[in-house]
């Protein structure tokens, strides 16, 4: 089904975002993840070290590639010659406004689809929200974050310890 | 990306389900619409009238394929070596139903994935229960079914006349 | 606003309805309340009943009419020179299934308006269903239904009791 | 917090009620699941098979009692002496339905609470609907249903033969 | 009917607002357009300008008028005289919002209504925040906005160019 | 049942709020109302002013305790000794969200339950966001906010005047 888009903030990845990446890597030949950095909201990481953590947390998934980017998504799409979108369902919030952007990015890029998966039910509570709220009081986030994500944690200064 | 199953009970097929299926042929190698034979739901057609009705609105679409089928979804997609079911989401209502769906399926075949699409929203509002509402009081349905519905209306005792 | 139909099943009419119809008389030059008799529902109560129920119910609003109907919404609205449906909406699931049918009526009648008023927070929970339900086991409907129900009640075979 | 009342069809039990009736069971004093025997309702199991599998499902909850019952739950609550209705949610259509029926028993007895827990991650497509469905094909039942079923389905004519 | 509010933000006013103001307008003797000057929330065009993309988009409506306002809209209802609220409909997470406003004015003013209108179809998709987000990106926003939009983005320093 | 805490901003407490608080301690033990000082969070009244406005309106309640908390909500919850966590649902949008959280919670603490309790009808428009908007522009807040919170908006210099 040639290349997919798979777009967010990822900041940061969860297990949740991992889950959708690998089930998509095994319907498209390639998967770009298209970290978006968006000036107008604030983040947690920079768009760097989100790329990083996706790149790292990817490594074994031969056909997706990691890209930052900033601007329109559906010129993004279109640039790289993708013709699907692919986007991570998780409730009824999300729907409503995943839906609207849908319809919007059709009349933008007739061309282009977008395709909804639903997320893992072991993964319907993470969001990357809740993991910085987390963050915040220092609990444990293993189990939510790939190790790449943990990694950085322990080298800052946040101690999200466990157990 | 191979095969996708777009399975349904086409009692009968609108324009709404026609644009998911050409939307679908154009991402997928080959889309097999599968007509659900479901003794204990009562059709306004048979088995055999919405295979073909589904069949004529589809001919100029290379890659789609038609079958009946009775029985549980995902036997049929494995039989046919598909990997990917195919539904179009248009509300709310439709979100919490087939998000249980899709759970319990990804539970019955880890292997196969349900992707979404969202109807386009001239389509939104076109659903196979009102159009039959509609048939019931001899409404005029063009706009809203295929040439092969209207035919078998008009042929039938339904007048469906417009305008 | 010239006229106004407020379509329904009232099987019975609860305080939910009238709530709704004495709102609307206030805004409408006319309201004409329709109990709608479609034959392949199963009611409670006939036709006749519903339309007598709602009558008695409605008497002290000179400016509503009741009348039963079988058939197309829109063509009754259009026969008797309307240019406004009335819908109430008390719930996320009335929400999706109204804006369906919102959708359809302006596709077959683009000159007639549906307007939506929102059920007061105190009838919020009064379903003609979860009162049928109530009737079923003989419970106390008073505050749910207007004393036009309650006399029916009391004179048929069910006890409908109260304290 | 003394007696709590869990109400349902339970036709027939699955690992997603038996879930709320564990997590209740740390909760309350007493929990009472009250099988409702409802005869307008079409069941796949008698209401007697249906207390059986509910009973040998909770054998191991020392404070968890079974029982039919046909009638008003409120006036089965308050003939048991219990304060609290206790009910699964799952997603957002059961939310709409749930809290009407809350506010309508909250009317009915206003000293009794309705108290929601929201069902595991795990089981959260686990519906008697489906498994009535998955029956329907002989699929494999294992993983969504307590042994007390899949016993029961093995004994008569159902297969639902797994791997 | 008399006199309605339609009351909004209108940052910038997009087609979906003036398709329900040309809908309310053929409903209600006269329409005003209220144009919330909420200092709390940022804007990117001023009051000023609001109130004359608004007004220059309806001027072909004789029964519309258009005013700016700070404070609490039922006091702006209360001192034109009117006695409806007209508010669109696009999407459940709409509702939600909307619902709790209708009571909560319901509340502080009684003899005001708060009437729906589904939004079109075709413009189901249109949020003045996404149309911000494409202006950001310089892409088309022909068919979202009215020539008033338009125009102003061109005298600007936003590009806006289509094709 | 033990010890339940009840969590929020409570900025300020409203009627909907209370409701709760005296609904849940019929049923636990002891409750503990926990008034969250989230940094993060803008808020009108200080944490003292919220503790302080929350301990007055719940001073007839001999079970019901009131503190202030930073952190993590389990953190606190396993720190009383306490295994539920209470929260009250008023619309599809709070179920969302609230649902995430109580899956997060129970993936943190598994021994912690969250109970859901429905707001009262007579509330459910109440948002303590609508109830702060109301007092921006002085409008009565009478029937909405306890006299705790009357009182000290009298004191200040916000109006809020009725009548």
């Amino acid at each position: 089904m040639g290349i997919a888009v798979y777009p967010g903030s990822f900041d940061p990845i969860t297990f949740g975002h991992l889950d959708i990446i690998e089930r998509a890597s095994l319907l498209f030949d390639t998967v770009i993840v298209t970290v978006f950095d968006n000036a107008s909201k604030s983040h947690q990481f920079s768009p760097e070290e989100r790329v990083a953590m996706v790149r790292e947390s990817t490594a074994h998934l031969a056909n997706v590639q990691v890209e930052a980017f900033a601007g329109l998504l559906v010129d993004f799409v279109r640039d790289r010659g993708a013709k699907v979108i692919v986007k991570g369902l998780r409730a009824v919030s999300d729907f409503d406004y995943e839906f609207k952007m849908a319809l919007m990015n059709k009349k933008l890029a007739p061309e282009v689809e977008t395709v909804f998966m639903m997320t893992s039910s072991r993964y319907l509570y993470i969001a990357s929200s809740l993991v910085k709220e987390l963050f915040m009081y220092g609990a444990c986030v293993e189990g939510l974050v790939p190790a790449a994500v943990l990694s950085r944690l322990r080298r800052g200064h946040i101690p999200a310890e466990c157990g």
